[in-house]
């Protein structure tokens, strides 16, 4: 009979690439708030620091001629919670959860929030038990195929630049935007901005919770217009 | 006659105690963006990620029964751009920096962002140059007195929790916040909030930007009624 470390180490090994000195790091990297005060939270907010280095390292590297913004937006993408989820799925982090029975009924064990934490305390438990070079392995194995994917630098850029440069290229007048409503009670307001674009007789609307929400969806909405959505 | 290279890495030597393999690397972490396109912004956006991870490890070794909240807080003052900015003058970064003669003559070299930003990207060249461990060395030389004297846990906590847990420790009941007022254009509201504790006969106000900040204001103007602002 296999014992539950037995278990928990032979996954490390396979999904990590890395066997622990102290066991004991991963254990509590792998233990969400439901089962203990001994819990990943610490590990979590040591592992998104290690994260936030290796990805900007990554991009520092691979890509030499971006500007400092565009490097931060490939970083965000990568670091966020949703890519975070992703990655504890294809590493199976959710079995290996030890979490309070409650929680797991209720199936927290395929929360996204809660894989995303466990991949980010896993990466702090590594960088306390083999140090940067070792977190570093173990956060290229996770991403491998995201940093050989990298997206255009064009795709990152937000819809009110795209539009602009758009514009701009073929010697056009950059967009107005105005505020045209705003409505909702004073702490959950709609914000609705129009985009007018005076040389191409085009006017586009967008809405948001936010004024410059409200001006990307607007400019997304000219982009599809003019056929670069 | 010394040459400028022989007075940076004189300077370096002195307020880094590192010396460069690359020289080129601490140039291009002194240069502002106002005197080429080879600047410093990539090493910034590098230096900062950096920084972050040293001062997160930092944290959770010094503060080990801190949970997750209050060692993100402790880093965020650690980290801010005005630390950085007392850091950069305390290493006498301005002297050093290359930078367009307008920039220069307008006094850009001792302008808070400027020196907190080169300071950043000193630490990414540090980082490229010699290597994580290297670049900790150089962060722990520049907080080691910060990191000696860091603030009491409570300093920290927000004025709302602070008194809640007053309150708490008294059983007397949590306050009543309430909206009393919203004012000016939709994308510059000022808020206000009153903090009502009924079991004190106590009624303070705060106004904000934002309804929490007017409730945090609301609840600094209720803890200094009581004695413990």
């Amino acid at each position: 009979m296999r014992s539950n470390g037995d278990r928990i180490s032979n996954w490390c090994d396979k999904a990590l690439g890395y066997r622990f000195s102290d066991a004991e790091l991963l254990n509590r990297a792998l233990t969400h708030r439901s089962a203990s005060a001994e819990n990943n939270e610490r590990l979590e907010f040591l592992g998104d620091a290690v994260l936030g280095l290796v990805i900007a390292d990554a991009m520092y590297e691979s890509k030499a001629d971006a500007p400092e913004g565009i490097l931060s937006r490939f970083r965000s993408e990568l670091v966020c919670g949703e890519t975070l989820a992703e990655i504890g799925r294809e590493i199976a982090v959710g079995p290996q959860l030890i979490m309070g029975s409650g929680e797991y009924r209720s199936g927290g064990y395929q929360r996204k929030s809660v894989l995303a934490n466990a991949v980010e305390a896993v990466i702090g438990a590594v960088f306390l038990d083999g140090g940067f070079v070792a977190a570093r392995e173990v956060i290229l194995r996770f991403y491998a195929g995201r940093l050989a994917s990298l997206p255009d630098e064009d795709e990152l850029k937000d819809p009110k630049t795209r539009l602009q440069e758009y514009l701009q290229s073929r010697q056009l007048v950059p967009p107005d935007y105005e505020l045209s409503d705003v409505s909702g009670a004073a702490h959950a307001q709609t914000f609705v901005v129009s985009c007018c674009i005076g040389s191409l007789e085009l006017v586009t609307s967008g809405t948001g919770t936010s004024r410059r929400r409200a001006e990307q969806a607007a400019a997304t909405a000219a982009l599809e217009e003019l056929g670069h959505g």
